[in-house]
């Protein structure tokens, strides 16, 4: 074996052809002779020529990966151990990996890190970007816009803007929960929000408080949370405080509703018989809690593997409308209610 | 604002020098005077040009981009959900972030998954590899050594081979978890091991068992788990129909000790009180535990970090020899033992 990669000329010379088809064949070009592209693919697979991808994306514009970008404000890499997250990288990667397409995985969690990753994106060091952001207020959404980045985003935005984004029905889920706590015979019946400046924290509250104002209770003691095990736990201390006969808790999500769960036995009370929970995404927490969770399942692989597809699809045909996917929720009973 | 976006002839233009002048500065070659570096930059400023990172890379073969890749027998991108890799994906990023450098993240479970690895960085397209491998078989660290690509080892390799990595005192941990069960007054004490195609199962099952046999305990139960929840709960299962008098339990990771302690209780058995129970890593579900779990804590994050801090130097300075890092474990006590 020779010691220096094989080359475009070396495959050319096996091939018995121009440097030239060697390069339209290994660059996709389409009006080639079949015949001869069958003969410069046998003469790559001889050489073993590898296409430097460098060199090609100069050509073609294109890297082969894809920004997946995690924004809002602070948090740090933390993130990346939220079972959430764990979710939408692998429904991100199984969609991605069958097209050959990876993801750059970046944080914002700063205006530096946020500028660094429109720069990242306009230099083209990834083709697109896959951004879950957090925060309504997050300006990473509008800036990418703005450079012409290709983006997908994971919910809707902040704001309205010219984006394409995955979502999913957060009132629809919320009703969910009520109704069935209500049909089980609640009546004294609180809830935990996420954080109030996210919109499917937002609407996973109006969509609860809407169902129980149907079912003839215009009013439900709240406390918000912020989506942590730490911030469910002092939310329910808070509700437990002040209403001490609460019988049933809809928490917005899994690990405030896991901690809500553990915090309530600590003070003595039986999970579902003296107070029913329900969580929200139906992420590991949901299994792992004792009793397992009664929760709302976001099918978060689906939108995340539906936010590439998404993304793919404009990068093939540059110049689309945005457009937008909107999952169906879907109540998942186990023990807890 | 002019439509196009601004070029290097833009840019030379504005500063009065040369287009070389101008690569020379972005490209960062040394020999250009100070004072012209500065009239280059603030052109740059003032006309909004971005360096094509593309372009240059095929001058600096650098692409600001290394490959994190989780690797092994199947399993596929179940993996990002498992507390264990989202701690890994959190020291990798804010070590590398600092850097100004990416992971890709790449998943290879397969022959084909590996193969296509390996051609990506053959290709140039990431700048090195950070390897998880989890089997020792796995003959991804071998093929990117013979490859020649730069990489770095979460843990030692199932076989020596000329490869840099970071590990940790798998045996010692083994022992302190020896060590407390028998100072606590256990006399029954069995163990849930990790698959025994791991490095690192094996070495905490033999940390166990030496500490046991020098404690007077020749025989240790013992039953083999796959580090998920499920495995470990079969496991609990067997070991409790074989010894139903046993006392205390090492499992050698905290998914499984969890579902241990669940199945303890789902048998009417209190913790630590009829059975003591300690885990291994210190992750999420040492905490999410009811009783929280005594576990042996593996710095992960600060290994993920030492890991890119090692591949980052190998690119910077080539032909230097393989390195290891081995940190070392830490008891932490909590309620379950």
């Amino acid at each position: 074996m020779s010691k220096g990669a094989p080359t475009l000329e070396d495959v050319a010379r096996v091939a018995g052809v121009s440097r030239a088809t060697v390069s339209r064949v290994v660059n996709g070009t389409r009006n080639v002779d079949p015949e001869l592209q069958e003969t410069v693919r046998s003469a790559i697979e001889q050489t073993g020529y590898t296409p430097n991808r460098v060199a090609r994306s100069l050509v073609t514009r294109r890297t082969g990966t894809v920004a997946l970008v995690i924004s809002g404000a602070g948090g740090g890499s933390d993130v990346f151990t939220d079972p959430f997250f764990g979710r939408v990288t692998a429904g991100v990667v199984d969609f991605l990996r069958a097209q050959r397409v990876h993801p750059v995985l970046m944080l914002a969690d700063s205006d530096h890190a946020r500028t660094e990753v429109v720069e990242f994106l306009r230099q083209g060091s990834a083709d697109g970007a896959l951004l879950v952001t957090t925060h309504s207020a997050d300006p990473l959404p509008a800036r990418l816009v703005e450079a012409g980045v290709p983006a997908v985003l994971y919910a809707r935005p902040g704001r309205p803007m010219p984006v394409s984004y995955v979502d999913m029905d957060h009132r629809a889920g919320g009703r969910m929960a009520a109704d069935h706590l209500v049909a089980a015979g609640r009546t004294n019946i609180a809830t935990i929000s996420g954080p109030l400046d996210v919109p499917a924290s937002q609407d996973r509250l109006a969509g609860f408080r809407d169902a129980m104002a149907r079912h003839g209770f215009p009013y439900v003691p709240t406390a918000e949370g912020g989506f942590t095990a730490e911030s469910g736990g002092a939310a329910m201390e808070r509700l437990l405080a002040e209403y001490p006969d609460v019988d049933a808790v809809f928490a917005a999500n899994d690990l405030m509703a896991q901690a809500a769960v553990y915090l309530l036995q600590a003070h003595g009370l039986r999970i579902p018989d003296d107070v029913a929970v329900i969580g929200f995404d139906d992420s590991s927490p949901a299994l792992a809690c004792r009793p397992q969770l009664t929760t709302v399942r976001q099918p978060v692989e689906d939108m995340a593997a539906a936010m590439a597809y998404l993304l793919l699809e404009s990068l093939e045909k540059p110049g689309q409308r945005p457009k937008s996917v909107i999952f169906e929720p879907e109540l998942v009973v186990r023990a807890s209610a």
